[in-house]
Parts: C-alpha cells; sequence; structure tokens
C-alpha cells in the first residue's frame, strides 16, 4: 500500500531503529536520560531558545504551553482551523479554561491588522487576551507557510501588547525547508515552539516544547500532571536526534513529490480545485458528481490510501514512505478516476 | 440625565418598591421563601416548563444552565457575537470546560442549515456537540428578533440529534411584544430559557432559567458552587412579579420610541448605517469624521448617556426611565451634532 | 415556631426594613450603586483593608477570594471539617481546580505548627502551597473562636512563607464580640476577610470580600463570571450598613442564650456531650439510645426546629428570631425528651 | 552504583530490548499498532476485563481512569498519602474539578466501613461521591497489600452504592505475587485498574489502564486532550508483552531480598521503626540523632543510592537491577552507619 493519509504513519528506517536501540538512557523524570536532554537541548538551540521538553505528541506540547501561558479567565487568538482549536478535542477549554477568539486566515494564515483587532480591551465583561497562538505551516491551509514580515509584524505587535507569542510547528521542518527561513531566528519572535518528531522527519513518538528555561521548568510539572512523565524515554528521543541529523534536508523531496500530486489534480476534470502545494500536504477539492468515499474507494482498489478532509474534499500527504516510484503509480491511479 | 446606555439602569417605580416592601420571605437556600417559588413558577409557566431557578443575574442563569448542559470535552454551538461568548468573561471555558463553535449569524441570528453543518462528528480529535444556544433579542444584533420558523428548524434538528437546546432570554420579552409570538410555546422548542427581569421589565436584580424539574434541580447545586443560593431573596423576587403583571404590555412603548430614534439617526448626515430598530436598541455607525467619543461627548453635553459599542459604534438603549418627553430631547440633541 | 436551624434564617426588623427601601441605588455592575460603594467601603474599613465587594453569598465571596489566591496546579491548607471545603460544593477543586491539604483541627482551629507541616516543597509531584484558609468562627467546631496569638502566629508563618492567608469569617462578629478583639487588626493579619450579613446580623442576603484595592479589582472579574454581577443591589447593602451600625453588639445576647442551651444540655440525661458553646452555636451528641430523628421530632412537636448534624448530632443555633421567652420554650421542652 | 531509589529506574534487559527492537508497529491514533493492542488486550485478559489502554505513565492512567469515572462536582474517595492524592500534582481537582474524601488507612489500607462513613449524602451543600480509589500495593504504606476480603467487603459497599471502583495498581504484580491472589478476579471487584510496566517489571515506559469496552473507548478521547495519543508506541509496548511473560515471578526475588534489608534495619541501633516489608518497599525510620541526608551520604560513600521518605524517614526500592550481590553490599554498607 501507498499511504498519503498522514505523515504520522511512518516506520522509522532501519538506520534510525538502529540509533534508537543504541541509546543510552536513564529515568526522565528524575532528568538523568541523557538522551533526552541531548535532543531537549538541540531542539532549544536549534531554534535560539534555552531550553526544551520532550513529550509523547503535539497535543501535549501544544496545550502544555497553552497552560503555561494562560491562567483561567484568558484568551487565545488563533486561527479558525488552527489544529489547537479543531482538533485537540477542545483542549485550550479543558486544561486552560480559557476561551478562544476565532480568526478567519488566508489558508490558515493571519495578519497582525486581523490580531490586533482580537485583542481584548479591559472591561470587566471580558477574559483577558494572554496568547497569540500561530501554526506555520498549516494544516487546515494545505501546508501553507507564513512568510517572514507577517511573523515578524505579529511578533512586534506581541511584545508591544506583552502578549506571548507560540508556534504550533508541527511542520515547523517543512516550513524551513521550503523557505529558506533559518529556525535560529525563529526564537527572536517565538516564546515557544512546539516541535514535532514524528511527521515528516519519521520518529516513531514525539514531540519537543522549546522556551526559556523559566518557562520550561513551569511547564515540567504541567508536563507532570497530564502524565507526560515518562522513563527511559531516550530510546525514543534517540530517534528524534537522527531524524534531525538526517531527515530535514530530504524534506524537499516530499514537497518536489506534493507538487507533482497537484499538478496532476489542477488538470483533472473530476476536481474542483486544488490548494496551492507549498510542501507536503496536497488538499483538493471533488467536483460535485464525484463524492469523497467513491474518489477514496477508487484509490484504494489501486493500492492508495488518502484522507478525506470534509465534504468533497480530500486530503494527500507525501513524507518519508512514499518515493518516486509511489507517486507514479498515484498518477496513475488519478487517470483512471470515473466522474 | 436621559441614560440610554442599557435597559440595566432603571430603578424600580413607587409601585413595584412597594410590592417588594411587602412581600413575604423565608431562606431560599431551606427552598423556604414563598415569594422566590411563586416567581419561579410563574416563570416557568408561563413558557410552557416545569420549573424555574431565581438568581442574581443573567450570567449566572445563562451559565448554570450551560454547565448544566455540557460536560468537560463538550462543544457548545452558538453566534460569534452571542452574550454567552462575548460578554460572560469565557464562562463557557471557565465553569465548563466546553469548547465553542461559533457562527456568524444575520444580526446575530443563526440558521438551522448553520447549525447542522456545526455539529462535530463522531472523532477521537473532536469535542463532543452537547449545546446549541440561541439569543433572542439578539444584543449584538441590534434587538433583532428570530421568527418562529427558523426557532422551528432549529428545535426540530437540536431534537432529531439530541442536543439540548438554550434560549438566552435576556430581552426574551422584547422578542415577544414585538413578534407576537407566545411564550408558552418556547417550552416545546427549548429545553431551558434565561429570563432577565431587570433589563426591559425594570426590576433591580435577577434572572430566572425555566426548564424541566430534572434539569433545575441538578442546577440547584451548579447555582450553590457558583455562590448563587441566597437566603430571604423573596423582596427581589417580589419585584420580578410585579414586572411580569405590570411591565411587559408597556415594552411595546419602548420599542415605538426606539423606532422613532432609529428614524431620525436613518437620514443624519454623520451617520453611516443603522441595524433595523426591531425592539429597544438602536445600534449605529457614525461616519468616519466623527468619532463616538466625540457624538458621546455632545450628548452628555445635552444630557444624554449611551454607549460606544466598538470603533464608530454607539448603541441607544429606551426602556422603562426614557418616556415621549425624554425621546424628544435626545431627537433635539442630535439635531445638534458637528460632523 | 422557634426556629433554632440557622441564624441564615432571620428576617429584617422593620427597622431594616424600613432603611432597605429608603436606600439610594444604581447599576452595580456600572459601579454606579451608592449604597453598595458605601457598604464595600464601611466594611473594608472596619476590617483595616482598603476594598470591599458585596457578593449575594458567603460562597460566592469564599470561592472568588480562593479563586484569586490560587491557580490550577496550587494547593489550599484548611481544616478537614471547614465550610470551605465541607459545604461549598467542592468549589475548591470545581473554580480553582486547585487541591486541599486537610488539618485535622481542635474545634475546627489549627495551629501554625500544623499548617508549616502542611506547607508542600519545591517538587515537580506537588501541587504549589498557595493559600491557607481559615474560619473563625468556626461553625462545624461549634462555633469556636481562635485566639490572637495563635492567629498572630500562622499569619506570621504564612507572611513568612509568602503564602496569602484567607478568614472564612462567616460569623466573624460573633468571634469579635465574644473575643474582644479588635477588627481593623484582622487587616494586618489576612489578606482577605470573607464577612457574612446574613447570619448573625439578620440581613436577607449577602456578604462582602475585602481586601486591597488590587486584588478585589481583580475579584470582580472573578464575581462577574460567576454571576454575581448583580444591579440595583443597594436595597440589600442597606441592609448591611444598618446591621453593622445596630446589629452587632446585640450578638452577646446570642451568645448569652446559646450558653443557656448547653448548660441545660451539659446535664441532659439523654445528652452525651455539648461542645463548649462560646459565641451562638450549641452542638451536641445524644446518647446511643436517642436518634437524632426522634429528638427533633420532639422539639417540633414543641414548636422547635433544630437541625441534625450527623449520627447522633444536633445543632441549635440563637440568633435576631430567637428572645429569652424564646429560650424559655425551649428548655421547657428539653426536660420532657424521652430516651 | 547500586540504585535503591525507585524501580522505576531500571533498564530494559538485552532480551527485552531484543522484543523491542523486532516488534511489528503502526499508528496507534489509528488504532493500527498491532503490539500495542496485543498488550492491551493482553492486561485486560489478565484482569478480567474487555479492553486496555496503553498510556506513557502510570499519572496518566490513573488521572484518566479519575476523569472517565467523574464529572465536576464529583467527590473521589482516596487514602490520604494516596498517590493520586499526594503525588499527582493535584491532578484530581486540576483534571476533573473533583474534590476529595481522604481516609486514614492502616499503612495506606483502608476498611468498608470507612469508606461507607465517607459517601456524601444527598444534600445542595455537598459533591457527589462518584468514585473510590484503592491503591495496591499502597506505596507510602511501605507496599503493604490489601488482603481479599476487604477488597470484595469494599467492591460490594461499591456495587451497592453505584460507585465506580478504581484500583490504582502501579505495584499490582507485586501485590499478586505476594498474595497469591488470581489477578483475574480483580476483574469482578474493580471497574477499571491502571497496571504499571515500568516499574517491578523493567520495561522502559508505560502503563495500561483496563476496564470495560465502553469506558476504555470514551478514555481514548481523554487520552488524546490529555496528550497522550502517540503512533508508533508498539516499540514500548513490546517491552511490555515481555515483561508480562518474563518478569512477573521473579519479583518474589525483589521481595526476598526487602525482607532482608528490612530485617537488617530492624537491629540497626540507628533505626526506629521499619514498616512490615511485604513486597519491594522497605520504609524505614531513622533515630532523631541521624537525620536522613547524613545517612544517604554515607550510602552514597558506598556507592548506594536511597531516597528520602519525608523527615527522618527513608525508603529503600528492591527491582530488577538490585541481585543479590547488591543486596550483600547495602547490608554491609548499612553496618558501618554511625549514628
Amino acid at each position: 500500500m501507498i499511504d498519503l493519509r498522514s505523515d504520522t504513519l511512518t516506520r522509522p528506517t532501519a538506520a534510525m531503529l538502529d540509533a534508537m536501540f543504541r541509546a543510552s538512557v536513564g529515568d526522565d523524570v528524575y532528568e538523568e536520560d541523557p538522551t533526552v536532554r541531548d535532543l531537549e537541548q538541540e531542539c532549544a538551540s536549534r531554534f535560539g531558545l534555552e531550553a526544551g521538553l520532550f513529550c509523547p505528541s503535539g497535543t501535549m506540547t501544544n496545550q502544555i504551553a497553552i497552560k503555561g501561558h494562560t491562567e483561567p479567565l484568558s484568551e487565545v487568538i488563533c486561527e479558525q482551523t488552527s489544529h489547537i482549536y479543531l482538533w485537540e478535542v477542545g483542549g485550550i477549554a479543558f486544561h486552560s479554561g480559557a476561551s478562544v477568539a476565532l480568526l478567519p486566515g488566508d489558508r490558515g494564515r493571519v495578519t497582525a491588522a486581523q490580531v490586533a483587532a482580537a485583542i481584548r480591551s479591559e472591561n470587566v465583561h471580558y477574559p483577558t487576551t494572554r496568547l497569540i497562538s500561530l501554526e506555520n505551516t498549516h494544516n487546515r491551509g494545505g501546508g501553507s507557510c507564513y512568510d517572514w514580515n507577517t511573523l515578524t509584524e505579529i511578533a512586534e505587535l506581541a511584545k508591544r501588547q506583552r502578549i506571548p507569542l507560540h508556534l504550533d510547528g508541527a511542520r515547523i521542518f517543512n516550513a524551513l525547508v521550503a523557505t529558506g527561513q533559518d529556525s535560529r531566528e525563529y526564537g527572536r519572535l517565538f516564546d515557544t515552539v512546539s516541535i514535532c518528531l514524528s511527521k515528516g522527519l519519521g520518529t516513531p513518538v514525539g514531540s519537543v516544547l522549546v522556551g526559556s528555561q523559566d518557562f520550561i521548568r513551569k511547564c515540567k510539572r504541567i508536563r507532570k500532571v497530564m502524565g507526560g512523565g515518562w522513563r527511559q524515554a531516550g530510546y525514543l528521543a534517540a530517534a528524534g536526534l537522527y531524524a534531525l541529523e538526517n531527515h530535514v534536508e530530504r524534506l524537499a523531496d516530499d514537497h518536489r513529490r506534493a507538487r507533482r500530486l497537484a499538478e496532476a489534480l489542477e488538470t483533472a476534470p473530476y476536481v474542483n480545485f486544488v490548494l496551492p502545494a507549498e510542501t507536503n500536504l496536497v488538499i483538493f477539492r471533488l467536483r460535485d458528481g464525484l463524492t469523497e468515499d467513491r474518489f477514496l474507494a477508487h484509490m484504494n482498489e489501486h493500492g492508495i490510501k488518502a484522507s478525506a478532509f470534509g465534504p468533497q474534499m480530500v486530503r494527500f500527504v507525501t513524507h518519508l514512505d512514499v518515493d518516486d516510484a509511489g507517486i507514479e503509480r498515484v498518477l496513475a491511479a488519478l487517470q483512471t478516476v470515473q466522474q
């Protein structure tokens, strides 16, 4: 099977697996796992920040950051289709008791002007705006990337208003590779970044939250109460270190492959529109005659899995386990779709 | 001063005060205040429901209802400028740990189709849709009223999906008087209604939540934890009973007066637009040359208070303490605004 | 009926009622009710603190204070039978997401040594101790009073550890009258005091939270989200002002009457023990042959109501509506109890 | 170093590591990891329950269970030194908004009579008792085991009162091995059991919550919001399967070694008392002349680590990485302690 459902589905390469099982480990609750420490430090310094916290999922790193930045009676500004709001089980309200101000983005990307207008004024009827959260690349926006100017403007606004700025970087390496931005510069703009290792980078499990020393110390207690205090996690951390070394630059291949799929879909008679494929996600809408279920069944018959993404909508994701030959097979299957 | 800032600002009439003074009271935490019981029963039966709960504010009745209908990991569907979301300090997240699905309404009113599209499907990433909440009249929508068809369609959808339906009836009597709808029919559509007595009805303090016997029993505990278990509240309840008897029909006068103000504003050269004045709220936008602060200062010089309602926006509210002579004074002041 | 169930059951005197209905009022959400402001200021200055907040109940003032002093992942130190823990519906967890460290008190009173031992050390497994809360007089402890030395020692510990100290003063005036302590000195020990007006003081509704200007400003938003933002509350505030002027010193009568009841019970053959009656509460245990239900039924036949207070336990409360003649009737009824 | 601080500190054996390395994995969020599924099923059937949920820590499995069984305004009955209350960062309040009723146990073990007395009656002032949670073996109680009669009595009470019963089985296999109880019988008594794999069983990471199919389905969403939705977790699950097969019976060795340490300590002149060493924990109190810090420093000089466990208290834990030779070294070091 060629599995285009998600880049979370990848299995470790033999070399990554080898790195995992040679890892030095210890009890991370006692802060004694050297490989976890190395991974946390490596992530922090790559993003120009002081400290890191290794967690079992990106939902945990995001929700810990939100909890750490806010308090009950706070409000979080985010895009209306952002992962933290739409796909994290209402965690902003659940964990943090915080309200949300939801902005309509351009493929998930918001502007400084939108953010400025959403900051609540001082009023006994209002929660207090305590966090701005961006997502880059933006999943629902089809893997869209923020340009540096927009990020800088929002960061300047946030600093002026003394509101922390968080980045959901579930696919931040895709953004970095696609735009050529320097990850170390991110630390000057963002207070915290959630970095996912188990999507494009191909590790089995894990995300790292990076931020200041003080903030990460506070987050360690939040991780503990959420049940993220794990023990000999170094086996998983070793996969992360391997991936940072070996799997970042190759994301360009995933992007090139996604573009090929997008180009084919743009001219397919049964496709209504395709979101610009900036990175490794291809989101498209089928014309009304063809339901997403029928389309997916056709692909499945050709040994290809993909995800429904709303009515008439489909998402393809390219990743480590899909090579050029796989793309050819997908292209062939796309040729034979019955409208 | 003529105070058009809000209908919450009214003071009791002499007759209402007299009714309060003569009330029989008891300790309502022991369920021994006869006047509170009468008020709760009167409100319930007026809305075709079984039981009522008298509370210090509409924020409390709304938030208790939301808490009672939901549980953490729930989601509440409401309009994006609804009072429960915008002006209740993020209480949905704070008290209930519930997420919100925010719909863009037509002057605050949503359709059954919008609601249907916002119901979350079964998915481990999603909160569960557990409440639909409407607001009638809609404050931010300029006192707009729902038509009966829309209410019925939404109620049928809610029943089909087994999702409770709540009404924020902060100004429900304005809606009833304006549309001629029968309050008793509301109980067939809504599971709970929050009724405010201290706005158009003119009492000093209080709102009543009405619903089924079982639900209200559950809510009594929620009221207790929120600190709404009060003692000899019958003095305030007596004002509510008086108002239900004497202050409902006269809301038509407030509506007539609001329309007069709206008509004058519609032709004023310094006004950009006026929302249709269906009830007792008049919301309008000033042309760009004239800021809301300057406009309000002018009114203030003429002994008239009103509220800023966002950039360039102003709200007038007519109520018990503003008579025709007061309206004439406002109209005169509107004549002399310098653009 | 003579109602000894609670001092919350009192009805206003004619003079208090008169003061209520002559009150000047305004919309307290707009901070325009002059009588509410006067009451808040009067309470604050009586307790040597800066500002006050008038709320519908003591549960609300306590829970607002707890919320204001803590944040999620905090722990509150209190006595194991304190009202805030035992009878406020688990509000500490519900509103504040805070854990509790429960100390066994001597009739509800804890020592500085007990408090010191309960302060959590810095450890990723622990919540952070963020509040110490005392109750004076202590309800479950039978109206017991703290001596000044103990209060001072706990306050010094709290200051040293930078942990706020709150007083649940539901019956603080009983304590002041019984001990001769000066209320103004309380402000030097406590960060916040919750003062109840509807118990011994005899008003229909209301409690006041006093504290620093900054803290009370923060609490106003918490009151709003809890639904305690009421409008023309001045009618109720006027009762509070009247009671502070006229009903404090007379609490000595309630205490004298409670002692008379306690003395009679101490020698009654069907009584196991009586807690020392320091103020207006008399808590006693019936010998095993006589259940609390049968005892209460006997009293009821003689026109006297009282409360069961646990297995074999009964509570009598003296208050404004029970005079010496009433006490004589109770004493007579106690003579005829069948064991 | 011989590390007696905790049984969480073990590193996988070569054979366990080999089993991990050869595991079949998939994306567990998609429910496609076969090894995770096998582990969950194996744990469920061992405890006579239907389904399991693999999580990164015992704090997560406990807190998910508590959340799943309760709702806000609930109360949880547990022992006053239980791990869920004392060492999970106040998670009961944080995640579940639930209050706690804390019972004083006999080395952590409570009786059915104590539990019965702690169940709250129906009263608007009270939270509702929604969960009883036991811990077996009990950590703070020195690894004490429940006898079957007590468990049965509590379970019968719980069923009669329709209150769910949860077991924190962080060290349940130690209890099973020590008492000879049959794990399959546990499913008849308990609604849910949290089983830890990374303590005595020696895996790197993970706990499994077992319960009914319906309950575990509900818990999957709670795990997701807490950030426990991990991807290719099968590598860790494989260690669990290996441990269940190979590391249960050997716990008897840990218990034998713990008893040897306890016996030595019982006669040591510098020891005040030793809790009965029923399983793999040895908790003892030093005489007043010798602080825990000085004792631990002495041990450290002899290459032995242990934990302070309160003032004058020390805990030794035996586990997979401490063999008989290690115990000899500890015994030798204990001989030379200076009082």
